[in-house]
């Protein structure tokens, strides 16, 4: 199998290219960089690695976050996110991980790859950790304007998804809404209420934002704007209240022990929280795995994505959503 | 002042006379209880206060927050919620407050009370704690398909409120949006975000709902459902976290007082976080004050949405809604 890394993206390059070479050498697989050759060249230098195993397209440009993903896309024809995915449309590789733009891979991956056909659009799944087991967002961000019928689609990729990657028999969607009463919500959430419950889908009905780390749903669905919204809320909160917390905890009157007992426990929750661990996600609906790992992914964490981007192509998981797709 | 309790409302029915018969005493205002006649003079007979003060109005049946509040308001006539808006459109008292079913209270306020002329939409303000400073957040799930339109007018009442009720001048007001940048976001929030910046309105651009903690805006703006999702997140992952940590700290290795050090810090946080000191938030567009309290409520937090009551009627809060709307 081979991997093309974006070298360019994401907030540590160096941690990329480290990260890449440590998959390669571990799980034996071919990789392309694409980025700035003379710093991935400078990077290489440092580390050990089989040369026949590892080649590098140049690439002298970036999309940067706050750009405009379509408008980006079409000024830098050679920006690293643009040449990653021409070559993974061109078959040189299986697979592309980028710690980019989210908002350029989707793009990218839509007008250069290409969705499977039937899909109408490519969704992001983000998985939240809760009590007792991780739940899917689908849509985490990827689709603004969304309908019923779309939303639908979302649940069926991710179900096979959920199916296929993670093994969970007969995964259980939930839609999330205001009420856990039929009925309750927006006309959109109305709406796929019935479209979900007339399908073959896993349907359980509607779930509260509140009860996301304490449900039985394996999917929670909703559009993109507010999937993009509860997730960065969460994770606002979440820093909130460790900061505020870690604060206390400086400030506060107590003993050195009771001080680093406290500490301790709340660095070890923080890195519960963090993504890393993961490493990536892949962008459901197009042709070809094209995986959004972190902005500020370090070493482990691009190993991590390499890892599950090799699981998605030994599991055939796109062929799957291909053949899955009408089922529901 | 007279102020109306609904006294079948909310959790705890005991709290909430104790907490109005408290404020009775404490602020010197008449109070009119609506609910189970037997059961409130049960409770009063075990509490002092002033037989002037008080009176009793029976009202058998109770609205649930789980039924459809359109029709309970017009299948229930007995209900508290009911009897105790007709007396405020009557004129018998000055406010209502009720810990009862928002969606009821909501539906009740404009089916019976009535908004205010020039006022399409009632809205629920929620305000939640940051690292600097409380926002507010309108609409938090009274609305749940909006316009641009609406959402300006939601703006418009909450920037009223924040500089009548919270004496904050020129209030900061945001757009909640799942980027920073102009353009971003589902049409809705393309759409308001061209009403906004053509408006009167202190607008200060959009927010990401990471930020919610940890913006300069005092009021951050979007639809009921967003809203109702993002403030439940927020609770849940807030319930999550807190639970999560004191689990660790139960089951972890530690002496008693490193135990003991932690328990309290997370213990008082999650008191800051309560809701309780607040007590009550008005729905914005209605005719008279209706306060809703939350359903949980203790005497505490009843005393306080009263004390909040009296400050909304002193400051003539609904009068200057009136005359502030044709502004902006």
């Amino acid at each position: 199998m081979k991997v093309i890394f974006d070298a360019n993206g994401g907030d540590n390059p160096k941690e990329i290219i480290k990260g890449a070479v440590d998959a390669s050498n571990e799980f034996n697989i071919d990789i392309i960089f694409v980025g700035e050759e003379n710093f991935i060249k400078d990077c290489l230098n440092d580390l050990d690695y089989d040369k026949d195993k590892i080649s590098i397209v140049g690439a002298s440009q970036k999309i940067e976050n706050d750009e405009d993903p379509a408008f980006a896309l079409r000024k830098k024809k050679d920006a690293s996110i643009v040449v990653a995915l021409n070559l993974l449309k061109e078959s040189k590789a299986d697979a592309v991980i980028s710690a980019g733009s989210t908002g350029a891979l989707l793009a990218g991956g839509l007008f250069l790859v290409g969705r499977i056909k039937g899909v109408k659009r490519a969704v992001l799944p983000t998985s939240i950790p809760g009590l007792k087991k991780s739940t899917m967002i689908i849509d985490s961000g990827a689709n603004m304007d969304t309908d019923s019928i779309l939303l639908k689609q979302f649940a069926q990729m991710g179900s096979v998804y959920l199916k296929e990657y993670y093994n969970i028999d007969n995964p259980k969607i939930a839609l999330l809404n205001v009420g856990s009463e039929k009925g309750k919500g927006n006309s959109l959430a109305k709406e796929t209420y019935e479209l979900l419950e007339n399908s073959n889908l896993n349907f359980i009905g509607n779930v509260e934002a509140r009860e996301i780390t304490n449900t039985e749903a394996d999917l929670v669905l909703c559009d993109g704007f507010v999937g993009n919204v509860l997730l960065k809320g969460i994770e606002g909160i979440a820093e909130f209240i460790l900061k505020s917390l870690f604060y206390t905890l400086k400030t506060g009157h107590g003993s050195d022990n009771e001080k680093q007992f406290m500490s301790n426990i709340l660095g070890n929750f923080s890195k519960k929280l963090d993504a890393k661990e993961v490493g990536g996600t892949i962008l459901l609906g197009l042709e070809k795995p094209i995986i959004k790992a972190h902005g500020n992914s370090d070493a482990k964490a691009i190993k991590n994505a390499c890892a599950y981007a090799i699981d998605i192509y030994n599991k055939e998981l796109i062929n799957k959503i291909k053949n899955n797709l009408g089922e529901n």
